[in-house]
């Protein structure tokens, strides 16, 4: 587990700041998404309430938990996604801060792949975004999970889908959102600002019925 | 009649900043739109005045209304869908606040779903947003009534809609826009959030003429 | 030539203001777009001057011109298209202010209008926003005339435009622009949130090829 | 070499608030993007540092360059498209100012007409916001070069699409993103948002079905 470099007030400061951010651009309506960051140190979890308008989200509406999700300090009551957090952090030891949203844009796409269980996304520069991406050739499979209230099934099936996807930058659940993650906030955030653009691209491009042919034939 | 457990003051703040959010979205445009609350000890109702840029509105701009509509203090004149909201807490006893927004997509999809007089969504994470929905699963049908400059008429389609869809979130009328509410303005803000964000998506996927079998042939 | 009972100074702010509210929503770029109003008690325009960043202006970057457009006081230069707000001051008495945006969806559906010479808008709420229009069912009639770079063919056939449409609450500027007038420029504003809303929505249901009869068959 | 009349105090300044209004806009998604200016007097190149979240960009976060590109101060390290900056100083000995973003827009669309090899638009009013046009009439080929990670190649190839279209006011990177340029940041930012705005107007014409010999049924 390599340590954050940054501090626990700095980083929970930052990720309160990227949910406020999502807030405004309306990538957690109502009450959706949730937050958290990993302490480098303890190894606690720091993960925003159920039920709050991201848009107001301050350091005090964070709950403390251990690694294995159980609520040691905070007001108010965790989220019932707290523990595909608790996932993620066990599956991907170098993370520590993880967002998720729902957006016009991952819930479409997320639909129209949920069939095939996966989004292939290659060729844009703004794979360069992801950590350890070089090159816009990269190849980004982004698994599409079924969503599911039982989450226990949707617990082990993200766990699966971490698993069978290594090198995967996020997850989708069909029409619900991303989860998406980071070695510190920043990271997170970059790879969250990445993923949304690319999903808005595709969906365009899928959406449309251009062929390149027509174009030359203007 | 179950009292709304904040006080009158704090909901016509919370109102009018709901207000202005709209205004800055877009959601209200030309001085459209209108929102009121219900005071949970009085009975009476607070409404935006006619003709007011909602992204100027503070509390001395609503009117106070008697449960039938009667003006009973407040400067300026009610608009004249004041009546449409008169129904809405007449037969939702358990809501009081109420939105009416004119937008894009509940503009677009209104008038699409006008010939089958409702909008079905389901399979949406954000369904839950809704109060007493707990799965995505959920069917949410949203009867959408025909416009009519006959407030009478349309106050009477609008009764019966309510009626004949005990357990919609809200009710579209035709190239007109969407009214929703809530057992507080946090709740209705929260159901218009929703609704909106579901309007986007669907109205998207109908447009779109992509079919997941399109994907699988990439 | 009804008299606007707002004073001068608190029209001009108001102009800006709106100039300022365009540019944010980026109606005005690229320097694009001009705003004005005219004195109700000299008949003097005060206009944008050319080539401003809108998101900038301050009733200082006005400049006042005669009840013909030449140029009275102020610094910079006035804009090649103000003779067309001379035209539209000189055909619509009761207008005292104006204002000329570059939008995404002006541009896109007035090129696509441009053979047909006007685009019709009917069947939605939001023409009410219009003065003098009362109900959803009306039918407005939006000329729309070809651009040229000769001001003078141009002024003609605004004026042209605005005389066989005399009911008319804008004019297009083939993928150029539009241009709308109210009493005021409260009532201007409102003209124009209503265009662009109606612009917008009208585009996006052209585009589509959703028929309503495909919904039925979901 | 015209002399840019600005000090290069205050095309710094420009230069960041332009990077900072690009990010509030989403142009510059997860640290992406670029921005330079070059001094007239010495003929430096002041450049945006690698990796920054252009929202939070100051004048301390440019590195000062020679004209061959290699770092002479500041914190941190140069983009590895520091090249093309200098490819298009070169090239272009007006221009003192740079913008690089990656848009929605601009990736669908050299994307789109990365084998065409050019984007070519006219007909456009706001084509007028180049410098040198004065007319809608103007035909602007915007070159596409596709993308590599060989900034050698990269480099040459923007050379020769600058020799091939020496009236060209930006140049694409096929799903990558756009250069532009100017005399100054201000011009510089009027040729960017006049091409944003008519990539998004050209891709929407293009994704749309709509044939204006369909609206003459309506």
């Amino acid at each position: 587990m390599a340590p954050n470099p940054h501090s626990l007030r700095s980083e929970t400061d930052a990720l309160c700041d990227l949910a406020r951010w999502c807030a405004a651009r309306g990538w957690v309506p109502a009450t959706s998404g949730n937050f958290s960051v990993r302490d480098a140190v303890s190894g606690r979890i720091h993960i925003s309430r159920s039920g709050l308008d991201k848009g107001l989200i301050m350091p005090a509406d964070l709950l403390e938990l251990d690694a294995e999700g159980h609520v040691l300090s905070g007001d108010g009551k965790p989220s019932a996604e707290t523990g595909l957090h608790v996932v993620i952090y066990r599956d991907r030891p170098e993370a520590f801060a993880i967002a998720h949203v729902h957006t016009i844009f991952n819930t479409l796409i997320s639909a129209l792949c949920e069939s095939t269980g996966h989004l292939d996304i290659h060729g844009y520069e703004l794979l360069k975004a992801f950590s350890g991406v070089e090159t816009h050739a990269h190849h980004e499979r982004i698994p599409v999970i079924a969503n599911s209230q039982d989450y226990h099934t949707l617990a082990r099936e993200l766990e699966e889908a971490l698993d069978v996807h290594p090198r995967a930058h996020g997850v989708l659940l069909s029409a619900h959102g991303l989860y998406t993650w980071g070695t510190s906030v920043a990271e997170a955030r970059r790879h969250l600002e990445a993923l949304e653009f690319l999903f808005e691209v595709e969906y365009h491009r899928l959406a449309s019925e251009i062929r390149q042919s027509d174009l030359g034939a203007r």
